[in-house]
């Protein structure tokens, strides 16, 4: 299973905003065995997310889109979504239902816009805010507020699942330059992914899906390292 | 002037590194008056640095690409980018001088693959490490590190120039909602592009070509949301 993420603000895009939430989502999504093939950051703007939400719904498994969800004047995220899919935006019964049982808000306090949805989406309730999220065919459209994304995330992770990959890391205390031929060697012996990510030492990141594999991989290039 | 980012990395996909130099870069460039239109994130793969290299290079004035440029097995951007062009790879010889002119390293010291740009490109020197960038046609290729991404950037910084925004924050202790009306009054009264960001207080970014404007209408919105 291959995803990609389309992370909705003006805010984003002029660096007034770290994407953490692009960073959190592939982390968690990693866990689960599954792979977020591209990210995307568009602006407030619902011809901008229709086509990246078109775009990469046609070729990945499933795209996540975070942020501009709610009623104020820039959230127009439930827009491009249902744009991309010719459908309309308007008064959700799910929506409203779903404020009904709610304890804290009732449906006829709440900013109008609130309650509406794509047509025929699948609400996705928020555990930490008022606004909900919704699924149209394979996009998940989830709020910007991290605690709110993470949240509801979490109410749909499940639906996401993988082939189990395993990794396992080494840390070398070298100018990453002078690993090229550990790492080339390491790649012929074993079919692993390896990325490798300098900082202050190198961090060799080795994938593989059997776990058994990537230890060897990993015990390996170790000793390899080592012999220098 | 508007341009796109295209940031190429596993480690950011995976979440495993936060993309700060899409942050930097965004606020780098606006405050020279430059729009960031776009930015996507796309594995250490030569077809998907291409095909998004291809496609916003066509669409904005410029593309700054940072990440994956250097001499390791996974730095394909070079590739990448000159295979939008439809170029090849090669030994460059202004490389090669700019190492000769270099105190710190001579050419046959360096590992093979470092003096490999693409045909024709201009070559970025690198105030803060090895690995030259390149410019192809409109493509700005920079390193990952975030360092050297900065140095090299300052290189070229006066190539980026848009007609002058003013911003104006104004910080109000109210729930987002609540500023809905006040938010389209204050739009309507001023022509300004106007930016709310819910945390802990809302952050509400005012932005008008004319310093006056901004700060006019950040004074009117400032008084209109005291009467509340």
């Amino acid at each position: 299973m291959q995803v990609a993420l389309v992370t909705v603000g003006d805010e984003l895009l002029a660096g007034d905003t770290v994407n953490t939430n692009a960073a959190w989502l592939g982390e968690r999504l990693g866990e689960r065995g599954v792979a977020v093939g591209r990210t995307v950051v568009v602006p407030d703007d619902v011809d901008a997310i229709r086509e990246e939400v078109s775009r990469l719904s046609e070729r990945y498994d499933a795209v996540l889109v975070t942020g501009g969800v709610g009623p104020t004047h820039d959230d127009v995220t439930m827009d491009g979504v249902a744009a991309a899919f010719d459908r309309q935006v308007g008064e959700h019964e799910g929506a409203l239902a779903y404020f009904d049982r709610h304890d804290t808000y009732a449906a006829e306090d709440l900013t109008e816009g609130t309650t509406h949805l794509p047509e025929d989406a699948r609400l996705l309730e928020n555990p930490a805010g008022v606004a909900p999220g919704a699924v149209v065919e394979n996009v998940y459209v989830l709020p910007g507020v991290p605690d709110e994304m993470k949240g509801m995330f979490e109410t749909v992770a499940e639906e996401f699942a993988g082939e189990g990959t395993h990794v396992e890391e080494v840390v070398v205390d070298a100018p990453e330059s002078s690993l090229i031929d550990a790492v080339a060697e390491l790649r012929a012996e074993f079919d692993v992914t390896v990325g490798s990510y300098p900082g202050e030492e190198v961090r060799v990141k080795i994938q593989h899906p059997d776990a058994e594999t990537a230890r060897a991989a990993a015990d390996w290039f170790e000793e390899r390292v080592q012999e220098r």
